[in-house]
This record gives structure tokens, C-alpha cells and sequence, in this order.
């Protein structure tokens, strides 16, 4: 077991969530929970593709758990064209259960509350999909987040180039998570996501390796690289895993800002926007917490961790 | 009892919700539960008021459930010009119990949902604070609302002069409860409630009943009928009463409006207005359900209806 | 002539554009000159369309000015529905001059600050088009408005149902000019327009008239009319043309109210929409003026003023 | 005389614009016009500003013209922290001649029309100020930015650290100049202004050399620099100074991007940023031109041509 202690992932698996998990258990961390919620794809996508990877995974004793079907108020979006198709680069699933046995009967919402409170401070929370359950369960109970150990999210931008997908598809909740967690937080924007690609040696090692995990990965990861090829993106570029893996291994952060930031819920351009307000000089002061934006991370390390799949 | 059937009230105790909740109980309205939500003062107020309210009826069997103490994106706004220091007039509580002792253990949210799975389609919902349960019950249970019988609502507009205080204390709550409830839906606005003050003469025998409830009511409404003189209002104007009114005797609405309705989340000057889309040549083609929205309403029903309350 | 005094018509000329229009010159008022601007149609439309109006007028001695051709922000809009290809219900114009050969060289917003200079305090400016040129005049001379005698204006809404097309045609124009105007304004709304139909004795005397004028308004106003009996309006409504039935006659206002109002620049579904401050209890203090906001019309006056069309 | 060809600077001097200017004239820039806007300072200061800049450089024929004394939609900011009472650092002007003796009683929109149809093809605008006379004149009239060889823009942000001033001090109007300019452009956001402060020796010169010029920009300039220090940035930082450089040597210009970009209208934290539309994968096809925005400057360069204003 790795000593980053239990962790829930709330995700909406996803090709990236698909990859990041694959690292956590490659990395023998503790997952004691899957929390499902809208994102990529739809909510019931989510759920089969997490039961599937689970399998590939042989890791079905792990409880997932249905969230919420779309955002705070109301929108769905989806991401077929980076994720395809079903949301694992239009692979279908094999042998799929019924829903009904897929997840736990308590709501993804309801089983973040009360895991914390059976393990107070224990539990980190891996947030690689829009926020919604994450909101929700701090509306619902103030105290959740200071029962987190941590809580690290991807999602972000700290560019002026527009918002990122998960915050995108839940302003409101991203923002109400910036500004109301009381516990550390750690955020893990794109731009730093794409600036850490894989060398393509890691994507041939996968391709190549015949395990049943690495052809699932192999198999699901190739819509999306060569989408981020015709985008002229070089190597082997998973957002949600690398948030994974500042879980699994801090020292991957090289470089990180620390200070308050929000979310824009209103704005024509810029709905879902990060805004760093530490340099904002005519912000009006702004009661939300100092976060951790990851602004650079170490590739070596990243690497050294995602090898682990290949032996999976 | 009444042939209403059983009824929760979703509420921010307040002078007008206590008048309202008075109405329930002296035409024999059966109300299995109160959820509490932020609003006209803090949820901690709330509670109490809510608590001190029941004892004064000698109804303190009926279950009280703590809510939300803020809106959905966070922000909790309070209306003290009109109610009054604590909620209730500026009027204090004798003997206030612990919040523990006040309310159930169980979340306002899971009691409406535990509710309506064990009376489907029995339960009336009459939501008479900011809308924040009501939306958080739905975002979590996608079928809520298929389960209620009927949902009552004040709170909105119907001219353009601004938001109305319960859909302004939380927009996005609001919007998600016009657009994605799925039972009959009535909502009261406030022009209609403005439009149907009650003569002085019910404010006089009100004042001059020497019940423990009239004298409680007399002195909390005070505050706020002062300031409805100071603004030119004359006669009792109570509008979360006039919703109770409509559920107990649906005859009492005159003209109504049945559209679809939406709220607007963003706005400079007009974040929380309710708009009628009926007529709005302009707009999108839009989800939302129909509502019925009452325009006018009949004073005398609604006077004789009250009158009740001089006999508790 | 008329005891108004000189008047500019600021408009996007259209059906009841020329109605209006039409009015002020059967009424003898003292048109000095027609300023164009975007709107229903194209604003190279909207000055063809002016210029064939004169002509069936005979009024060509008017002069007639070219003005902006999108809102202040960059969009146009246009109004095909109801005004039909190229404003006029869908009519085509015969013997079209080019477009030098129609306006004076001076820009719009030029020569209401000219004009306005040349003749302080007499000139009323009646506006029944989108307010950029307007807006562009407040903006370029903050002297403009107090060289005005009046300022009369057909736009805005007074109840909840969304943005009328003037104001939603250029928000940013109609609260800067609701905010700054310092003359006496008038606000004639759509709502009340659409409250004053003229009886259909009006549309067959019209139609039935053997002159020039009435069997060209007779042409052009057949698409609207169509329109609106579609939409269950029984009645020749054309609102442009009660805002000139105001100016030249102000008995015509039997009941309005007095306030300052603004126009939502943001919301998702507000933008354009007229916000009366009046009563709105959580506004913040807003610094504009007084306006006159029409709330019923007299429509036996109106009526009247409108017969004199059939004898032009 | 530079190679540059016919400049006007549209200002609102203001510490840096000043220093801008002071190297314009340094480097034998043809200034042909000063065309002020409201901005650090109200309109009344930024003239009597430039006026008094102007008889310092012994340059007091440039003409001045007096612009839109606030934005658009008729807000006006202020930036008093950094630049002091009056926009001067606190300085006060000695033998402040009236308005009527500053500038000329052209309008300054006006003026940037007529120049440019003077000399059409020929003229650079710098742009140091709030955009609000520049969307103006291209409201009034389509063809003006047609008719200029180039435009310089300082304003803008790249990062997601919330707004810069010029743009944040009137948005609509950056955004209808990012959108609607048919010339060149190019964008000199404030991330690379203070990337590239001018080394400490820079300073020192200036405050020792015992012109008057000198003296006048290092006591203007003192106040500016100390609060900068505060913030813990070192050198000597002036925004507008950076764009004037460009403007006189391109080359300066060591990394840049090109690609359209827009300027937030609406946001609750984000308006009058500027979102960079390249890499957005969520934008609307968005119709704006290719801008070139200045990502790193050449700070020798810069200290060159800075350095002769020590010999004016
Ligand atoms: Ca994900
Ligand atoms: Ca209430
Ligand atoms: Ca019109
Ligand atoms: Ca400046």
C-alpha cells in the first residue's frame, strides 16, 4: 500500500480519468471509492466505463458509487470529439452489466459525507472531473471538507486563453469548491497538463506490452493522441493522470503558486475561468482560501510512475 | 383535517411564514415536516424562530429539519429592514432551546426525499423561503419532484421592477426548480401578494384577540406593517400567507397565467427576475415546463381563510 | 404646422417606422430631419426604405442622414418575422436611388449635435429605432441632451416577459440614454402598444382609400398585421406609431408613471430589458433621472390623429 | 525625423503615458495629434496633463484634442493608488492655462476621422489609454481603421490573474477594437510590460540628470516606482513606454503570437479581460482578426532607446 493513505476518486471516467486511475492502482493507492458524475460523457457512460476499467483492472471490489447527471444548474456538457464516442475513444464495452449492478445504491453525494465522517482527516479526495458532487456534498454539509486530508483537483487555467473542460462544465460548483474547502487543496491546471507530455517512448511501451491493461489503455488512448497530434500536441498528454500522480508523489510539483482563486460563472468569453486574485490589483478582497496551482511539474517523475502500468 | 393532504413547508421563519404556517394549522392543514433554509436571517435564526413558532401553536410534534445556510453558489443575503433583527420583528425568544434540540438529525434535504419515496405522490410541497432545498433535493434525486403531488412557491416577479427577495436569494435554485420540476407548479409573486392586502380590520381583530397565538402574531407582524405604511402600503400584507391561502383552497386564485418561466442567473440589475417566455418572441426555444403563475387573487376568500387564525 | 416645434425622427424605418412617420406628417409636424440607424433591417435598407417613404410622401426635401449600422457593442440584429425582406413587408421599392444620391454626406450623430446646437431647446428628438445614434451623441457631447426640448422613445417592456426589440437591439445605447438624458423623456413601451389597437374600421379605411400614401401603407403594413392576427392580436398595432401619436398630441397619456429606470447590459435571458427602479427594494441607489413611462393610451385620441392619414 | 511616418497617441496621461510620450519625442517620433480619454484621471486632468508634458518637451504645437470623458456605457474609473493625485504621481501642475487654452475645439474622434482621411494609409494610432475614443470613431465610422498603417494597443492580459486597466476601464470598447480593426495590430499586454522593467541604472540616470525634462519625469515618476517596490517588483516598469518602443523599433518585439482575441463584456470577476481565442477549444467560431500580441520584448532594445531621453 502506498502511504498517501485512503482516497476516493470523483471522476467521469473518460480516456484521462481512465489512465489516472490505472496509476493509482499501479501505484498501490488505496482507492476506497469511485464517485461517478456527469462530464465527458453522460452520467450512465461514466458509470459503465468506470465498472469496465474496473474489470480490466481486476479491481471490481471497489465501490462505485452514481453522482449527480449534470451540473448545479442544470447543463450537461460532453467531449466526444477529444474522448469519442462513450467517452474511451469510441471503444464499446464488453459483456455490460445493468446499471443497477454497476453502483451502490447510496448516492455518490451521500457516501462522500459519510466516508469522511467514518475516517475524519484520513481520506483524500482525487477530484478529475467537473466539480458537481464535490459542491454538492459542501452545501449539503459544511463540515466535509475539513474532514479531508486533501483534496487535489485537475481542472483550471491559468492562462488567458479561455476555461478548461471540467470547470467549464460546472462553473458554479468549481467556484463554490475554490472558495468554501477548508482543507489543503492542490489544483492541477491544463496548461500545465499539456506542458508535461509523455515522450512517445511511453506510448509505444504501452502499445507494445502485452498485458491486458495496456492493451485496454493502448486500445481506449488512441482517438485522443492522435486528436492532440492533428492539434500539433507531441507525446502522451493524460490531464487527470498527472493530477494522479502529484497524489501519489508531491515531489512531482517543481514549481507552484499559492494563493486565492475563482471562477467566472457569468461572462460571454470566459464562463468557467480561473482567475488567480493574488496580482489582481482591483479585485475587491476576496474571502476564498490559499490554493496550490501546480504551475510546473517534473517529467522524470511522472514518467517513473506511469512505467508502473506497464507491469500491471 | 384538511382534504389537502399531507404537506411539508419549506420555509425561512420570518414574519410571513410564520403567519403563513399559523394559516396551515388553523384551517387543519396536515404538516408532516419543516425544512429550514437560509433567507430573511441566518439558519441558525430560522430554527429557532421556527421552534418558538410551533410551541406558541402547540404543534411541537411537527418535525423541524435544518437546510441549507447559504445559496448554491454560496452567498447568503438577509432582509432585516423588513423582519427585523433575528427574522421575527425584532422580537426575542423566551427559553431558546440548543440547536440540537430544535431540529432532527437528518438533513432537510434527505427528509424530503425520504418523504415523498414514502408517500409518492401524497405530498404537497409549499416553499415559501429561497428555493436552495428544494433545488439541492432535485440535483440529487433527479426524481424528487415526480413524487410530490403539487408544488406551491412564492416567491418571483411579474412586471419588470426587479427581483422578488426568495428567487434574488438564490437565482440559480430558483431557475432549476422552474425549469426541471415534473408535478403541478404554482407560483405566487409578489405583485399578485402586493395586490391582495388584507382590510384593517383583520390587522385590528388580530391585535385586539387576547389568544397567545394573536398576541405572538400581533406583536412580530408589527415591525413589518410599519414599514408597509412608511412605503404607502395600507392593509395586511403577508405573502407567503397568500401561497398557504392557494394551497389550502385553490379557489381563492382569480386569474392565472399558465407559461413557462425561467430566472435570470447573471444581470447587472436583474439577477434573480423571474421571465415569463409565453410571449418573448426573441427567446430560444426553452425546456421548461408550464407553471401557473397567479395574477390575481380573491380577498375575501383569502380574508375568511385567515380569520381562522383569530380562533387558534 | 404643428405647435410642436422642430422635430428629428430617429429610426430604423420599417413598417411602423413609416406608419409613424406617415402620422407626424398628417399632423403638420415639422420634421427638420430623419436620422437612420440599424434595427429591423439593414441600415442600408432602413435609408432606401426612408427615401421611397418621402417620396410617397412628397416630402423629399427632408434630409435624411446616415447612421450607425450596428449597436454600440458590434452586433445587428434584424426583425425578418415581422417586418419581412427588407423592412417593408416583404414590398419592394421601385426606381431605388444609390445610396449617395439618398443621404447627406453629414453623419447622423453629426448633425444631431449640429442641429441641436443651431437650435437649443426647441428641437424634440422622437426615437423609435434601436438608441445607438443617440447613445453616440450622449457619448461624443455631453451637452447634447440639455440642447433638447424633449425626448420620446419607443422601446423598453413594463412586465416580466423578456426584452422589447428596440432596447434588446442595443442595451448598452438604451441605458446609457435612460442613464444620462437630461431632458424631459418619455418611455412609450411595447406593452402599451400592444394594449392600443386601433379598431379594425382603421385597417379597412386604409385599405380601401384610393390614395397614394394609403394604398402604399395599405401594402406595406399587410405582412405585420397577418402576423399579428396569427398571434391572436385583433387590431392595427403599431407601436412606433403611438409614440408619434404621443408627441404630437400628449393628452393621449392617460396613465403613466414617473421614475428612473435601466436596461440589463448582462443576463442570459434579460438582456435589453427595462428595469423600473422605482419600488425595487434592493437596488442599490441609481443615479438616473426621472423618466415618463407610458402606461395606458387613450385610444379614441389616437384614432383620431391617425385618420388624418387617409387624407394625405 | 523617424521612419515611422504621422503617429497620434490617444492617452490618458497619466505617469507611464508621459514617459511614453517623453520617448517618443526622444526618438524624433512625428506626433501629429494628442488625442486625450478619460482613464488613470478624469478627462480635465489628462488634459491639463498633456499640456504641461508638452511645454516641458518644448513640444507645445502638437496639437491636443479632448476625447469621451468615460466609457462606453458610461462608467469612469480612476487609478489613484499607483498614479497618484491628479494622474502625476501627486504632482501639481505650475500655470494650468484653462481647458479652452489646452486643447483645440475639435472632437477628438472627429480628428482621428479627418487625420486619417488626410493622410489615409499613412498614420500609426498609439493607443495608451482606455480604447473608448478609438471604438467611437470606429462606430462612426466603418472605413477608419482602414485608413491607418498600423494600431499599437497597451492593454490586455495573458495570464489568468483578472483584468489590466486600460481594458478593464472600458470593455465594450476593446472589445469592439480587438474585433473590428481592419489594420494591423498589435497588443502590448501588461504581463510584458512587467517583464521587462528597465534596470535600476535606468532610474538612477534619470533622476540625475539635471534637465528639466529629466526632472520632470523622475519626480512624476517617484511615486509610481515606490509603490512598485512595495510590490516587490524591481526596475523601473511603464507600460506605455513599452509600447511606444515597439512602435519606434519593432524589433524589440522577441516573441509574439498571432491569433484573434476578444474582451470579456459580462463576468463577475473577469470583465475587461482578454481571452486569446487560439487554443480555445470551446469558443463559438469567433469573427475577429489575427492580432499580434507581445509575449517577450527585448529589454536592451528597450534601454536604448529609453536612454535618449536622458539627452532631451
Ligand atoms: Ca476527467
Ligand atoms: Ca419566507
Ligand atoms: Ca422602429
Ligand atoms: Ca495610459
Amino acid at each position: 500500500m502506498s502511504s498517501v493513505g485512503p482516497v476516493i476518486v470523483d471522476c467521469d471516467v473518460g480516456v484521462d480519468d481512465a489512465v489516472a486511475i490505472a496509476l493509482c492502482v499501479a501505484n498501490a493507492v488505496d482507492i476506497i471509492g469511485i464517485t461517478c458524475v456527469h462530464g465527458y460523457t453522460s452520467l450512465g457512460n461514466v458509470l459503465a466505463n468506470t465498472e469496465w476499467l474496473l474489470r480490466v483492472l481486476a479491481r471490481k471490489e471497489i465501490p462505485i458509487y452514481k453522482g449527480a447527471d449534470r451540473n448545479l444548474v442544470g447543463e450537461s456538457m460532453c467531449a466526444v470529439e477529444f474522448h469519442g464516442e462513450g467517452g474511451l475513444g469510441g471503444v464499446s464495452i464488453p459483456n455490460q452489466p445493468a446499471e443497477g449492478d454497476i453502483c451502490r445504491e447510496e448516492h455518490a453525494v451521500t457516501a462522500l459525507l459519510r466516508l469522511t465522517k467514518e475516517r475524519p482527516g484520513e481520506i483524500t479526495l482525487l477530484a478529475i472531473g467537473p466539480l458537481t458532487n464535490v459542491a454538492l456534498a459542501i452545501r449539503l454539509d459544511p463540515g466535509f471538507t475539513k474532514r479531508l486530508k486533501s483534496l487535489i483537483i485537475m481542472g483550471g487555467n491559468i492562462t488567458g486563453k479561455g476555461a478548461e473542460f471540467n470547470f467549464h462544465s460546472d462553473p458554479e460548483a468549481a467556484d463554490v469548491v475554490l472558495r468554501e474547502t477548508e482543507c489543503p487543496m492542490t489544483v492541477v491546471p491544463f496548461e500545465t497538463c499539456y506542458a508535461t507530455p509523455l515522450p512517445h517512448e511511453f506510448t509505444k511501451s504501452l502499445n507494445s506490452t502485452p498485458t491486458q491493461v495496456c492493451r485496454f489503455l493502448s486500445e481506449i488512448t488512441s482517438h485522443s493522441l492522435s486528436k492532440l497530434r492533428k492539434d500539433n500536441i507531441q507525446g502522451f498528454v493524460m490531464c487527470d493522470a498527472l493530477a494522479a500522480a502529484v497524489l501519489i508523489d508531491g515531489d512531482i510539483m517543481k514549481h507552484s503558486r499559492v494563493g486565492p482563486a475563482c471562477v467566472e460563472r457569468s461572462g460571454i468569453y470566459s464562463r468557467g475561468q480561473m482567475i488567480e486574485l493574488r496580482t489582481t490589483w482591483h479585485t475587491k478582497k476576496y474571502p476564498g482560501p490559499d490554493i496550490t496551482i501546480l504551475v510546473k511539474a517534473d517529467v522524470n517523475k511522472f514518467h517513473k510512475l506511469m512505467q508502473k502500468i506497464l507491469s500491471l
